[in-house]
């Protein structure tokens, strides 16, 4: 059994509130439950941190290294222009998916751009709440192809 | 049961040949094969298609259009410059999943902008053959909430 | 009395059925019609082709060369990347005449460049089916100078 | 029976002196008259302005507002950088036909560049002095279907 | 004794005929005469295959894959957005010779970058039909190197 | 008592008919009587000139030059390409405030950019009708800062 | 009565001391007392909050959500580089003033593009402590525009 | 003796007035007369208009078409933006003096890009009132080449 | 006797962790403990703060402001983005020296782009651990001309 | 009397064998002894040399310093990239005059970007060898003037 | 019988020591001597200079003109920037083969831009040593063609 | 005990008299000699070379191939584009020191981009004659950490 950390960036403890047109109803307790169930069925569990700080997230990735084997990032708006916390993916070896909610390419020009892209794994985006689910799926996937002979 | 169209595009059919520490050793028909066991066990099936012509692949989206509620497509190269692929797709009112075997942000900076994401529903890139599962496995996710009332 | 090529891209097939609010709701059929009519009406006729493929539109224009004095070009998503069109267009001695149902400024960045325009006599867009009328008027005047002494 | 305003903007006023390799021995009356015999041809009659003032262009698009449905405007160089005028040609909400005499594609790279094709209707261009007949053939199209139930 | 295969693309049939100013008057049969003569020489042979349809270049490219141990790829217009030829040329593990007639400097901005370069082993431009000669002599050079211990 | 010039540019005439849904119902009148019951609360008094040529709006700053010690400019259109009314405003050693009804960043790229900020004091912008209230407002507290010792 | 939320972001509680020929003399107390004087006048009040961290005015921003009417947020340098900040900013369905001391255009380039703007309700910039009183005026007639029926 | 035309435009009325240390400390009139005697030296005359309208410098170069054999022309901020100017001296086939007081170079970056440029004869910039005799001198060199056989 | 403040950015707690064959095997402590010696053995001291909160470090900078003559930072990967950073190190009149223990320019393009070096005195870069001896004796350089006649 | 250095640089002593119709048919020692002339008009005399080597340039400005009070400089293609001349220019304290032979805005793009113009006094362009004299006209004006109380 | 004149310039004296898995093995002692054996069998012979100084090789190709027919340059790095050689070569009306021994793109940006290639015959490159024979055997047919009626 | 090459580029003989503001006063004698010191006091010696010549800076850095173990360059205005000493030091295979006496980034555009950078092993810049001692402080740390075992 594994555990996998799920980290939220700013303002997505708003799930549910904002936007709910571009990011659906579900809160973001609802998304950890989709995710945490997920997981309980390969036999896996979820830790799950949000924060508006781009600092306590740095933090969380780095008390993150040699504990879990596998990350769910969704920075939110700190995708694109957060350096620091790519380093700290950077240097994180585990699995690490980017998970986004809405597609990004459908809104502002700005969010086209990820810092992050090229320190991941891979990449779930524009399936609204269902991607909590397939991020643990995918996560899963590489963790099992890990452990094969 | 519904029927999930997969278009492959341009130099696909050499998976598992063409530079295996990128793109892995699983070849296409693995991976058809991956999807349509997944697509089965949600109760759907899979037809699939690979071409090394743009014009082929547009016809192929024409002809899904009103015949199948879902595409997949892994439109290799093309996905950095084919606007009639993206104007074909924008006819398709059907859920489309843009699928990458590998994640575009680790390699040459041509990769990094699709064409075509404005148009698709939602993307899933860098989990190499198990991407065909996944794709799957968020396709059916999008059909069942349609479904539901 | 002279015969008029007038050539038509990708997914211009769909007309009538993709995003009427843009293109309108007469068909393709309908606007060649409209075309063979005006044509008609100067003593000339038409002939047309619609394809998804860049390399069946770049063989036509190449079977036009020295057989039709003009070529009507709405060439669609291609218009944007076709430099292999451009090329074959630039082999062609007669009239050209670039046509556009919409009116491209309206619409994403990538529509607002036509590699074809430099290689072509004149422009027609913005005017919906009655581009085609517009077009063939704007040859047969073209032709009636080339004529006139 | 409609009245249709043809704007003529700076230096248009030397057509049939200023290099007429590229806009063609006809002067601009010689154009008008053109265009008026069309409309006439069509039941309609028109007005026609040219100046070398921004200002003036601008105050005549205003007149225009709520009195004649169409308007057929050939900018000269303030087609590539009066906002303005562009500004002014939002405000009404009639026909709008962007009129060059030459193809803007085949020669400086700052006449590629139109400000005001955002806001117009429809675009004819590259057809030399035949331009301002079809300008009117393309409006009286759009009139038409304007009054059509 | 080896085959080298040579592949021409768009437009390049019509050599000869086409602004012979810039291409020379021999035919696309001249040069490849040219070249299986210069091939004979050392004791090798050409395959030759002209298509105005990117896919079909693409098939080629595959099909040479451990069938023949160099190609020379004269892609026309392709050269400088396909992005699916350059994906299959780096699949091929011979030799790549890049072959332009012209000097693409002295053209059109756009025919000053070329997408298949960074996959090439090497480049002839600029000397007209005579490319075809010297790209032979350079694909004899580099095999006879290969072979030599 | 002080006089403050306020100056506004190209169709600004058509303030309450021009895209309200931007711009709001009140008039351009309505908006100087605004400013003027401002000023007058503060013991001030307002000219107002409104002119679609640019040429008048720098005779005027020019005429303001020495006479008046603050200026109020709603440049319209001009603000994002009249190099000459920004050169005139460099000459004026008063208070200058650029107004904007409507908050540009929601609009057109172009309307982002203004050549006239860098000699401008301040700025109020996005407030609609309420913004002439505030540049008299702003005005007055630099006049007075200016006078206090 | 309604209770107004300043914001002041990274160093602005050095002002007075930093750079006074930019930012003036007043410290950030004297600017928040004659922004509650303001209010005050208008039977409203303020409440205020100043950080180095983004994490705490994201938090901030959020906690005023469906509890003020009415943000003024002076954000330092994070106006230049926080979407985290933007986001947040969007989630707040009342009016937003964004406020700035010195005018950004006299300054270096970076400080001319704001990502906030494009969300706030409008700008007052470049009147110095001044700006304080003049954000409230404008939240003010917001607010009573709001009210009025 | 030949009629040498000189056009100031807008601001350039205030020289002796507007930054000295830039522009130095002579009127427009005091240039002008440097301008007089310099001709008159060489047997020739000058005309003079200054405006503050690009149209009313448009109307002045059309009418000196045919007219005079040479142009001086300082056009102050419409250097960078006025097509309108540049198509009027396109049409005028004799000497053009492009005139600047100061450097450019050692200013704003908008004032480094002239659109008057690509359709002068030759420049003269930098050297303060001086500048008006050497673009005199310039101009009777050019024309005293002209007439020589 | 000086105190010089050493800040360290987010990540660089994983120094002697993270890509030894870019960062070296020494730790941070080791680091600091090397920059001590070198002051002690200059009769000055170092404090030392590491933290992954941009705000943390803002406020750090302003907490040194008239408490101690010089900073070296080493910002990690808030060098590329941190403008408040950048505004918090403007308001300190000490010695700064900018550190890196890499060289930027071997790395990702947005490593080559400090925002902070604008404000600095002088940079220390690609000299590994050994960079924290090299700054220190920078700073001892200019402290020690400063207090010198 | 002064003496005035003029230095040439690379490919300079081709002029009258090189273009011809670009750089007319004088050669450089017909255009120095132009310069001779109007220097001995006005009780000066001129120094020249030509190089083809940038150091050599570089040498000869440092040794005008303090020696000559005036250089004038045709630098030829230096002129588009030597920042070395530049740096050197910068050090020399009395006037620099920029020439050259041909109007640079007519010719290739990068002769549009002079790297010298930051640092000279003033430019003289377009006048063929007529500009040798009008750059020693503007020499003297200027050297008249600082002698001038 | 021709003379060849080959230049090579900056550090290619360093061929076989410098970088050989870019470069190879062979010195420029070696290449030379395949392009004299190469030309020796064409009846013609070289003449060779190689020089690190830019000054040397724009004095060389002047005194190339009317004395030799022919020249191949293999520049180095001043391929990037040396405007200076550009200039000279353009002034030698025989035949410019440039060529380079590896193949620019695969290599750092930089080396993608020519500042030669404009005024070049052709091109050679990405051979490696046997480049020289190419590129005389480019010289050869040229040369050959030339001369045929 | 090894020997230290100081290189010393365009204009830097004139340390000492050059803009003393920016640069100083020490001489260029005055920091060669405290360099030398410097090295002394590790038991190493220095040479030390300055030239305006390009070309001889590029010899120099060859010559010291295989000969010194460490070279600092400060290469002036040819920092920023002598690729051809980019090239040479790509060939030392030694430590080397890229030395600034300013802060480039506080002066102009163009000093902030150094093309030697990508070959240096570290970087000093912005502490006047004191960077001559810190460079070779950074040299000997380098050379004493490759002699440890």
């Amino acid at each position: 059994m594994a555990t996998i950390l799920i980290l939220s960036g700013p303002n997505l403890n708003l799930f549910g509130q904002r936007e709910p047109e571009v990011y659906g109803t579900e809160t973001l307790a609802d998304m950890v439950r989709l995710a945490s169930a997920t997981a309980a069925a390969h036999g896996h569990e979820v830790e799950h941190l949000q924060s508006n700080h781009e600092g306590a997230l740095v933090d969380a990735v780095q008390s993150a290294r040699g504990r879990v084997p596998a990350l769910v990032l969704n920075a939110g708006a700190l995708t694109h222009y957060s350096y620091a916390l790519a380093d700290a993916l950077a240097t994180f070896d585990g699995v690490i998916v980017e998970l986004h909610v809405s597609n990004p390419q459908g809104r502002e020009a700005w969010r086209r751009r990820s810092v992050l892209t090229p320190v991941v794994t891979g990449i779930v985006a524009g399936f609204g709440a269902d991607g909590y689910r397939l991020a643990i799926e995918a996560v899963t996937g590489l963790l099992a192809r890990k452990e094969a002979p």
